[in-house]
């Protein structure tokens, strides 16, 4: 065991129990804690800081493709929800009702939003009227509702928050490729600023979302080897216009239905940050996210040169435009570690007389426990260096992790056996049927069909379960 | 009629009906849309985009005074909103109530949250132990919502945006600064950002918040002489620490209550934009927190030197840091002054043929109307001091209105006769009575008492209704 460990508290062994290391460390860096309300989170300042940053990241991408962000209620009338068929039938049975306004109860009752696309399509039927008015690029940011059984912080809660991006455009094409500009731009940001790597596709029939004609997804493996649907892209076609008369006149003076788009990634992210990069010492953050990227940390912080020098460290360094942050508390050096290690901070800086002697400090990488000797002069172009090669280095762990976790099979024995012996997903191919996928998820405890990757190989002719003619080969996994 | 007013579309005149002025602006610089529920706003791009701009200046105020972003519940228990009984009598009239959840009937009814104390004292009562713990510094942006039964676009809506502040101190002193504190950060923001001018002070005991010890608060005056309430602090003592136990172990290892503080600002506040820098023609948006501060327009646009020259321009200010926007549109120049006009863009830049020739273009600043001619190369430099002084002039002359509409009164009959001749506030001594204060306002037809000044004058020796010693000089006026 190492010097650091002995700190950290109660923190599970991964390996042992994974679910039980999840909650430990969402508790011990103190992300989020429970609410009166059962499936309600607390975003506690450490979580938050977190999903700003990641808002930060994605708005600015957002925008550069031309969204505008709005903002709309909170509420649904039960009328408005229910006039798109598919759609009220994936949300209705895990919606919140509001029956009751002040002291009197509603004419007619309200649903808590769980997504937002008839608010949408309520609106630009009043205000949409010529190709000129097109395409609407909006999105929101805000918390949702749905009255889910069973929950767990960040993955799967009641009241969550996200992003929700939708969108409207005079032609299905043009609905189609913004349907996958925006998948781009989720992939973009969680393997760029999140340092995780994914696979990318289209839900199956049975996957997709309620009144979807297409939902592309962007799935990413937890340490555990299972999947997490990460952020989801749908392309709607002129379903919802037909349901909510969103019609416009085009150049030729004639009325026609928009085509549309919905998109939406969610704090379900932070909880693929944990359980992708996460050790038995706890969080581990990538540096391009991570609220403080570096903790200064004295060591013999009773002397005053230390102090000063410690100081005049930080103020370089956030001159710089680093997140760095000194704990000049009166807990022990080996405390203040623990403490780092916990928050996942990618590094520490730890500056005591004999560096101060030296002309040097020490830093320490989160990630690999590196100690790396810098000459104080240095420090402000060394640690941006440092952070990106964390930054690096995190995806191409976690890469080489989903890449040696990645199987293939063509018969049911060999996926069966496979999903038992080894954590990961399995590629295999699929006649298109949804009682096949049924029928696999079944035989192998749980593994869905995770999506159909734009690029797909040919494993086989036949469907691994029915084996019949194969139309497509599927990525499936167990998931969260 | 000036050449530009012809183009405005449907704007009532502001000195005749100022009402139906407000509701025609909001709808022509389209800020925001109705939805299909009573008093639930759409914030359509243009006017989230001035919420954002304010969020952003705000949130660096308020991180640089070491508050952290936390994101707390949606949903409260009602036997959690019961708990602090001052609370509950003024909020639990207008909450609405979540009954079912899904398909079920839930065991107890929750609330949309109205406000969050008591989600914040919930949390930290399992939260802090020591006053090591102490000072918490949280604040979260979100919406609310009050079944309010009468509602107008950001002055009074059912649902809201805003954000709320919460801290919890160790002592009784530190709570009361930080009250006070908060208070001068939304000043320091509204005059400086918003060019907004105002009187602050505390709110006597009848118009105070629902549990507090004492409310502050900011007060903006309108074009038609009436206060807005634009931000409000308050000082909990340890009230809702009692109601809820939230203990700490001082440094004498004994339990104490803290003390506690709530602060908040909505987008009212775009109202008091609206309603301060508005004229005729429509917005009049200040330059530091207008989403888009100039649009360039070009002058015979189907000459490509012109595009060239305007789409060179606007790369210029981009790069520069200016939130330029350039229309292309095959609309007449007219047309798009008008719509810049309406929009409130403090800035739109002219350039035709001739300006090209002259190696100039024409700048137009929207509150004046002023014309001024400026070299082509000099542009970038010139602009962000036309800019500084738009919003310096904009303060300066709101500023005039403000203190050339603030009288006295020493006599009931000089105030009711001076409320009627003239829109403002009236300063008055008051004996500190609750009967008094609501005589005040029922003789003067609806002037409440707006706060009482930190530095208050001596204008008489008696309270203006009973004759009694006077206690406090109030600022009294009808209100939004």
């Amino acid at each position: 065991m190492s010097k650091e460990k002995k700190y950290v508290k109660d923190i599970t062994s991964r390996d042992e129990n994974f679910a039980q290391w999840y909650t430990d460390v969402v508790r011990e860096a103190r992300l989020c804690d429970y609410s009166a309300v059962k499936g309600c989170l607390i975003y506690m300042p450490n979580g938050y800081a977190i999903w700003e940053n990641i808002q930060a990241d994605l708005d600015r991408r957002f925008k550069e493709t031309g969204v505008e962000n709005v903002s709309l209620p909170l509420l649904i009338p039960e009328s408005l929800l229910e006039k798109e068929s598919d759609h009220v039938e994936g949300f209705a049975p895990e919606v919140a009702w509001v029956t009751h306004g002040g002291l009197e109860r509603l004419e007619e009752r309200l649903c808590v939003r769980p997504t937002s696309e008839v608010l949408f399509c309520d609106h630009w039927q009043k205000d949409v009227k010529s190709y000129r008015d097109l395409p609407k690029l909006y999105n929101q940011w805000n918390s949702v509702l749905r009255w889910e059984k069973t929950t767990r912080p960040f993955l799967r809660s009641r009241e969550f928050l996200w992003q929700e991006g939708h969108t409207i455009h005079a032609t299905a094409k043009e609905a189609e490729e913004r349907t996958q500009m925006m998948l781009k731009v989720y992939y973009d940001c969680v393997t760029e600023a999140l340092a995780i790597p994914l696979i990318c596709g289209r839900k199956t029939e049975s996957e997709k979302f309620a009144g979807a004609e297409a939902t592309y997804t962007i799935e990413a493996m937890m340490h555990d080897g299972k999947a997490l649907q990460s952020g989801t892209s749908h392309f709607f076609g002129d379903g919802f216009a037909k349901a909510f008369d969103v019609k416009f006149l085009n150049k030729n003076n004639e009325l026609e239905y928009v085509n549309q788009t919905s998109w939406g990634l969610s704090t379900r992210v932070i909880g693929a940050i944990i359980m992708v990069h996460g050790d038995d010492s706890g969080l581990v953050l990538p540096p391009r996210i991570a609220p403080t990227q570096t903790m200064i940390i004295p060591i013999a912080s009773h002397k005053n040169e230390v102090i000063k020098e410690a100081e005049k460290l930080l103020a370089t360094l956030k001159e710089k435009g680093i997140r760095a942050k000194a704990d000049f508390s009166d807990k022990t050096p080996g405390w203040k570690f623990s403490e780092q290690e916990v928050l996942g901070i990618p590094t520490r800086i730890e500056i005591g007389p004999k560096e101060i002697e030296n002309k040097e400090v020490v830093v320490v990488r989160r990630d690999t426990r590196e100690k790396i000797k810098v000459a104080m002069k240095d420090i402000e172009t060394e640690l941006p260096k440092i952070l990106e090669t964390i930054q690096k280095d995190m995806y191409n762990r976690a890469k080489e992790f989903l890449d040696s976790h990645i199987d293939t099979a063509v018969t049911m024995d060999e996926m069966v056996k496979k999903f038992k012996e080894k954590r990961g997903f399995i590629k295999a191919m699929w006649c298109g049927d949804k009682e096949c996928e049924g029928e696999i998820k079944y035989a192998t405890g749980g593994a869905s069909s995770r999506c159909i990757p734009f690029e797909e190989e040919h494993l086989s002719d036949h469907c691994i379960f029915c084996g019949k003619k194969a139309k497509h080969m599927v990525y499936f996994g167990k998931s969260y």
